[in-house]
């Protein structure tokens, strides 16, 4: 399946200011678009990263300096094949994860992130548009419903959570293996366990 | 398949205050403990409650006035049969998780929580023990590894999502239907929808 990897390349993950800094949240973000790529490949998919500048990675390129939306679905108006769309900081996701997205049927399959986002979706009708401002989750089940869609929901923790704010990297430290765990450990981040409380500390600056 | 429901009955959801009083956060638990159960049955489940006090409600209860580690092993310890273990708030959950759940093979089953809690299990492994205390998903795989049990995770976003925290409300809005959401939209909660951002207010006290 052709997969489109959205990438916010000009001022990624900002709301990970702090712990990281400005001249870090660039090389953390390509760490996890390429877990994100391997997870694509592993699952049988074909990326196309879809950036707002011109970046040195491992699958093809797309620039589009627009906005996601316009951009997103000027990428579903220019094939009729199936296309999904993965956000580059589902870090958490796997192969598996990923086979559920792809071999889910329905016209539209939408992995609701959490907050009521959109993280991930599949997209086989022709009509079908993106529209990422708000709740989006909520949107494209309406979008959907308007042009006649089928939608399904793909149920997933590892696609729920994009990798957003400081309490995420916790999820990254628990539940992945992959190259943005490794420059977070690097970076001198481990897990901090408290009294039932999962958080992260930073030993290394 | 055999599933017990831990309910913490004395003081439930107290991380909910505020938004909610004192009064109000054990007929919410309640109404989420009734999705629940309506999910477990719906997926061919028998569920008995293990509450901390006795309390009404539609299915078998046990009362155990110990701790949720201590009160869970020993219902594992009583039987040879394979038991779920489902937390009362996770209020997302829907037959159709739960069939993924209890039909998932390992012989023990973890779905892991946000912030590396434990949020379902199954276990049918005779020697294994649950131990909640910290970030329980890393030492239930550790457990298993211990007493020779084979792990698989289970990737759920509906079950991930435990309603603990304020932010949590918005979740259940979006991705209920149940009395749990009911019960939130009689109380006067509705989805806040900013730029980007998704929470709840409240607009009747």
């Amino acid at each position: 399946m052709r997969v489109v990897v959205p990438f916010e390349a000009t001022h990624p993950k900002t709301r990970l200011s702090p712990p990281l800094e400005a001249d870090e949240r660039r090389p953390f973000a390509e760490a996890m678009l390429e877990d994100v790529l391997e997870a694509i490949r592993g699952a049988g998919g074909d990326p196309t990263v879809l950036s707002t500048v011109p970046i040195e990675v491992d699958a093809p390129v797309e620039v589009d300096t627009r906005r996601l939306t316009p951009a997103v679905n000027a990428a579903l108006e220019a094939t009729d094949e199936p296309v999904a769309i993965v956000m580059a900081d589902l870090a958490l996701t796997t192969p598996r994860t990923l086979e559920r997205l792809f071999g889910a049927t329905g016209d539209v399959v939408v992995a609701p992130g959490r907050g009521g986002g959109t993280n991930a979706l599949v997209v086989r009708h022709p009509d079908f548009r993106v529209d990422y401002h708000g709740a989006s989750y909520l949107d494209h089940l309406r979008i959907a419903r308007e042009v006649g869609a089928s939608v399904r929901e793909l149920d997933s923790h590892r696609l729920s959570t994009d990798i957003d704010e400081p309490s995420d990297l916790a999820e990254l430290l628990i539940l992945s293996d992959g190259a943005a765990r490794d420059w977070l450990v690097d970076a001198g981040f481990a897990l901090d366990i408290d009294e039932g409380r999962v958080g992260v500390r930073r030993t290394v600056e």
